[in-house]
């Protein structure tokens, strides 16, 4: 199947050796040609990636989430520094699928994380512009790769929490770190349903000067809240710290808490596992995206399934007789 | 669009009226109908659905689950008591993805339910046997419209806990009770993860006896556990309760919270909004589902698939590249 990785022409084969030699500018312009949607781009991204595999793979991926206001920039700007600090080299992606945002946006992310974006040992990359979840995690998941090639030892992928965003970083993810406030129970935590339950590592912010109480008392709560639920795998019970970006404090437990996961999942033969399962799920999300745009797109279609779907809220039809005729106006009376 | 609904064949429409009078036999018949897949049972059963959708949605759609051992069959069956002793016309029907159980599973699940079964005001459907989540979920959905036109006012779903199958039922019922074991933080309730993101309300079960003060300090950690959580809906905030099956204790609380969540969601109108969504979201879902059942069954595309999804796994070409190559095989050229 040499179409499928596609034999490399010139151009592209030295894009690969520019990554492979962890050239900046080439990364960067490789990651603008996984995020193009052009039919030749795509092309091309899927041969230079299939190029790139071997290389890649090698990175700690971490997710990082965090209701607004817990100061997730913040937090990644100085556990960024402390990790460069021990000499890794960090890549920083950012997922948001609402963001609208275009080259000016790495000015705004970087700008988030000063310090970072003249640190000589990261790479930050805003998130690609708008699109479907599937999309922007598809391009995600492409540049996570790119930057695991060009050398970059531990990528964190942020995801500003919008939607579904916080599934899918974890579904690509090593370990997905929740960040959370120093309140204790009695105040909302805030915490987007569902989230709590992708938790590998619960860490609370800002636990320095009159605010450690209340977030020794948060890290409590949140580790009963963790304790009354089935761990996600046998191979690691999700942990709790406290963290001060400012004080500097904490962030080298955070770090061990993760190296720790990663042995205890390596130990257990599971992070291979995980990430093998990963993989063929976003081959089937992607393969379920592509069929739903194709129907959306399909003449004829578009204008049924608006109508079917008002008549199904409204209770008229039965969800399952409305897709039957939807699947039969798209695939035709055999194929439904 | 009378194609949509259909016109009803005599037999048909006497199936309707029967159901309409609220005879069991019929209404059996009905279920039976709807869990078929043969296309012309699916063709019947859409047309029966259609003309009884104007006598639906007058239940209140309890979902209900739980860890394995915490007393589900016990609780709905003294609970279900409780509610026929009111008065009300109770249905109780269960999804089991796993199942393979035939109509055996009828005096399965009637044994689990003794009273409730031999109870003249309970309807007890066993779970259809196997198949897919989403052909499970339908079949229920569908069998949940047919007991709500039967007359019966309280329906109860009940998931085994199998798969997904709690979020299926969730994103079927107005509430989702989930049922909890008098342990205290120490020990690990083994609640699945994302589950608790579901629950409306959380019961604790068997607070009896010397159980009450584990009962209720397992409802202390539960509700700090929530509290952390943002709420559902700006409507309601979910309630931990305890209940005893055994000494019928706290099956009133329990009513009087599922009445006040129905009246504080109808108040603010989004009960019916809730439903709306839970229509369309379910019409979307059949539609990836019946899209990815064709996808499969397309000769050509199930040996590619195979081949594709274990190279993904193994890292050899990425899953976009491979969801690309799936769908042009697919669809055709033009299409992906």
């Amino acid at each position: 199947m040499s179409d499928s990785t596609g034999a490399l022409d010139s151009a592209t084969a030295v894009l690969r050796d520019a990554i492979l030699g962890g050239q900046r500018r080439a990364l960067a312009r490789a990651i603008t040609l996984v995020e193009s949607t052009r039919g030749d781009h795509r092309k091309r991204a899927g041969a230079l990636l299939a190029a790139l595999l071997p290389a890649t793979g090698r990175a700690i991926r971490i997710g990082i989430s965090g209701p607004p206001g817990v100061g997730k920039s913040t937090f990644i700007e100085a556990f960024g520094g402390f990790l460069t600090g021990l000499g890794h080299q960090l890549a920083v992606l950012a997922i948001d699928p609402s963001s609208a945002r275009s080259g000016g946006s790495i000015l705004g992310d970087k700008t988030r994380m000063e310090a970072l974006a003249r640190n000589p040992r990261a790479y930050i990359r805003p998130s690609p512009s708008g699109g479907t979840l599937g999309g922007v995690a598809r391009r995600t998941r492409e540049a996570l790769l790119l930057v695991e090639a060009a050398g970059f030892d531990v990528v964190i992928i942020e995801t500003v929490g919008v939607g579904q965003s916080e599934t899918a970083v974890a579904d690509m993810v090593d370990l997905f770190l929740l960040l959370a406030q120093p309140a204790s129970g009695d105040d909302l935590q805030g915490i987007k349903r569902g989230i709590m339950e992708l938790a590998d590592l619960v860490v609370v912010t800002k636990a320095d000067g009159a605010l450690v109480p209340a977030a020794n008392r948060a890290a409590a709560d949140l580790r009963l809240a963790l304790h009354l639920m089935r761990p996600k795998t046998p191979a690691w019970r999700p942990q709790v710290l406290t963290a001060s970006a400012v004080a500097g404090a904490g962030l080298d437990q955070v770090w061990g808490a993760i190296q720790g996961f990663r042995a205890a999942m390596a130990g257990a033969g599971e992070l291979d596992q995980l990430r093998r399962g990963q993989a063929s799920r976003a081959l089937w999300r992607e393969v379920q995206d592509g069929l739903a745009d194709a129907l959306r797109r399909h003449p004829g279609v578009a204008a049924l399934a608006a109508q079917l779907e008002a008549r199904v809220s409204a209770g008229e039809i039965t969800p399952g007789v409305a897709a039957e005729r939807l699947l039969e106006r798209f695939l035709g009376p055999g194929g439904a």
